[in-house]
């Protein structure tokens, strides 16, 4: 028989069972936390019109996205260089892609099915998306994104929510000491105001102090003299973002010093009041910290934003999001609040992993019921099905052979329990159940076995 | 603000809430039923490489499966129609392509991972296929399927597991006067060979046969004359075929009247020691129906093979599969036994709202709780919290605003309670509870309606 060598496209994965198990424990709890939050599923197709896609991402995003070729066209004619395959205008040859983010289609959403929304809308979604970037550790060029959105709803609550819902995932989940930051955009933009400096230079500032992380405050020092901000600019800036270190009531200090900045004012008022909202949500104070350096680098952002991070691994955010009341309406033409976060599962399952947070097991299946002979099979497929109709996630080993074999079965697979019915225990409707975890076995009925089992 | 008028690739969807929600029932039973007899959870990447599905779908599939242009493409340069896009051999532009099936991957997956797997493999995936069909009403360019396959095993108690799960699922779904036809590609060989026609007529010969159901038992004898089959061949051919209707016991007829012919010994007792499985598999003798007719399109079924319809409404296969022993090998160079089903999921979700089988449920959320005024805010944001933390779907409405509107939106989403806290309410733990499909609605302390909501 000939055959080929067979592999997977470059920074793409297959999920084996073991892995599977460990990807549905997260988003079963993931998902379960969503929708106690009033969030409600939605799916969008994997491939978009390039023209609701482009102009999206930045030049970057463009080149990353996964473009889809013209339907129809066939190999034959490809591998023969046909010459109606010379792109001669954009969308001859290629005119969708593969999904790039689960925001731009939430947008695309809003605006093809407004009328049979309610609003506010809130939506979680849960889907695969694609990025040529190169692949690395962490980096891959097919993930799932996870995300959960308001829409049409200026209310910081729906901000507060999301950071509740991140918190409470954590915890679910059994996250150890991870923190999340939350900023203002509001804010930021009036501390370059109280500065003096600029909005031209907030880009190369805000990058700069995005950095603080990496290069620590001397870097970001660096980073601002090379933007060529003046001495006593930058030293204006340090002092006030510098100034979290000296000062534990860092929103008030801002609110008196900075009284008559406006936008100071108005970020500085959005955090406290989100914050009143969290401790009335039972967010413990420890989950979170106001922290100016934290920017978050896509430019949408308007309002509110925040980011999880661990200490160990290091393995940077967890995922995080903000408010962003301008990017819909680039479908709508008209204006639509919106703030949401995303969840990063990937990196998530690698910091569990890390830190061996996944329960030891390796199969759900609970029992795996023996074939003794060929006259013995027959009532263990019985057994088998009462089981199952129990409820009970329960195997047959699917063909009669030596019990040794069927045993080592069992145990490669993880199933924690293996049921025998031999001639004697046909007789009287009984079982031979064994724990293959600690190795104790005992004949029972088989009415006791599914109730025993039924109860693991 | 410009806008662009959004639109979605041809053939694919949106699923808004309401539609995830039964797209969720139907999945979560159908993935529910398959954990149950020990089916393991798989997925694939949706990316696959050229090389890996050519040559697996026929030249018609070769031409509907969506190829993925080459990695850092640049739109710009596909704009200005750049001359080295000129396609001058394969693979230059494209090398990969979307997953076109499940059952490809699965071969590739027990290919490269052989040694990382237990065998028999016993998988399930439900993931998204995509297909450049023309879209018609129930098919679509992108959809899921659902699939079970059992690898490396001959046993014909995996042919009859998966026909036990089918039956199984439809009783979940209450799904009503399905019936399961079951048939076997060694009989239908073996029919053949009694009727002395050569084996190189096999396929227009299983085409017509496969057409009963459209054109009748003439239509059959009009395409066996039109594929040149000689009149006593055909007579021959349809005695046999037709005896089912005559024949209460077809199989032990057939295996009377053709003991010589090997195949029909072979495929006859398959299908009666698969009988003999269902039987003690509680699967009732209703469900199921030898049917002589079934052929099952695609080439590679080697033994059993059956396939799901409903009496109403008529929309063809609810899903179906077969053993195929010479498939997986391909990759591997060896042949390795498998036997498997796939379910169709829209073609279920179609039938199950044309019989309106559906809950009528709008969303998951249990109470939507208002926000009465200002002052009473932080009571209400503290009781949504108390009943999340119990386990119950709990929504604040997300702005202090009329109870009217608060009201209306949760008529509109279809949430069944309402609860509002006002001064009174929050002086003394109590909340407003109001059942908004009878109307009734009463004030209790704030323990009990958490209580009551718990049991909803």
């Amino acid at each position: 028989m000939a055959t080929i060598q067979p592999s997977l496209p470059k920074g793409t994965r297959d999920f084996l069972p073991n892995q599977m198990l460990k990807r549905q424990f997260v988003i079963d709890i993931i998902r379960d936390v969503f929708e106690r939050y009033g969030y409600e599923p939605l799916e969008t197709p994997s491939i978009e019109k390039l023209k609701v896609l482009s102009g999206k991402y930045g030049d970057e995003g463009e080149q990353l996205m996964f473009k889809v070729l013209r339907r129809g066209t066939k190999l034959e004619d490809l591998r023969r260089g046909q010459k109606e395959f010379l792109v001669t205008e954009y969308g001859q040859l290629v005119d969708e892609a593969l999904r790039y983010d689960l925001t731009v289609p939430l947008s695309r959403v809003i605006a093809m099915h407004q009328a049979e929304l309610t609003f506010p809308f809130k939506r979680y979604q849960i889907q695969p998306v694609w990025r040529a970037d190169r692949p690395q550790r962490g980096r891959y060029r097919e993930f799932y994104q996870c995300d959960i959105d308001a829409v049409g709803t200026d209310s910081l609550l729906a901000d507060a929510e999301a950071i509740a819902v991140i918190n409470e995932i954590w915890e679910a989940l059994r996250i150890p000491n991870f923190t999340i930051r939350i900023n203002n955009r509001k804010l930021l933009s009036g501390i370059l105001q109280a500065a003096k400096i600029s909005p031209a230079l907030s880009t190369p500032v805000f990058v700069a102090i995005d950095k603080l992380d990496k290069i620590g405050l001397d870097g970001v020092r660096k980073e601002l003299e090379y933007a060529e901000l003046a001495e006593k600019d930058i030293d204006a800036l340090l002092s006030i973002f510098g100034g979290q270190y000296a000062n534990n009531n860092l929103l008030q200090g801002l609110l008196n010093e900075y009284a008559d900045v406006e936008l100071i004012h108005a970020g500085a008022n959005e955090l406290l009041e989100m914050m009143t909202f969290l401790e009335n949500m039972g967010v413990p104070k420890s989950a979170y910290k106001v922290d100016l350096f934290l920017v978050r680098g896509l430019g949408y952002y308007t309002g509110p934003i925040y980011e999880s991070v661990v200490e160990e691994p290091k393995i940077g955010s967890l995922g995080g999001g903000g408010r962003y009341d301008r990017l819909i309406g680039m479908f709508l033409g008209q204006e639509v609040p919106a703030t949401g976060t995303s969840f990063g599962i990937d990196r998530i399952i690698d910091v569990m992993e890390e830190l061996s947070l996944f329960p030891d097991v390796q199969t759900k299946t609970s029992v795996l019921v023996c074939m003794f002979d060929e006259n013995t099979r027959l009532a263990a497929i019985r057994f088998t099905q009462r089981l199952r109709d129990s409820g009970v996630k329960a195997e047959n080993y699917l063909a009669v052979s030596k019990l040794k074999k069927q045993f080592s079965y069992a145990h490669k697979r993880g199933i924690p329990h293996v049921a025998v019915i031999g001639p004697d225990e046909m007789a009287k409707n009984k079982v031979t159940l064994k724990n293959m975890v600690d190795g104790n076995q005992k004949i029972v009925l088989q009415d006791e076995a599914i109730e025993i089992l039924r109860r693991v």
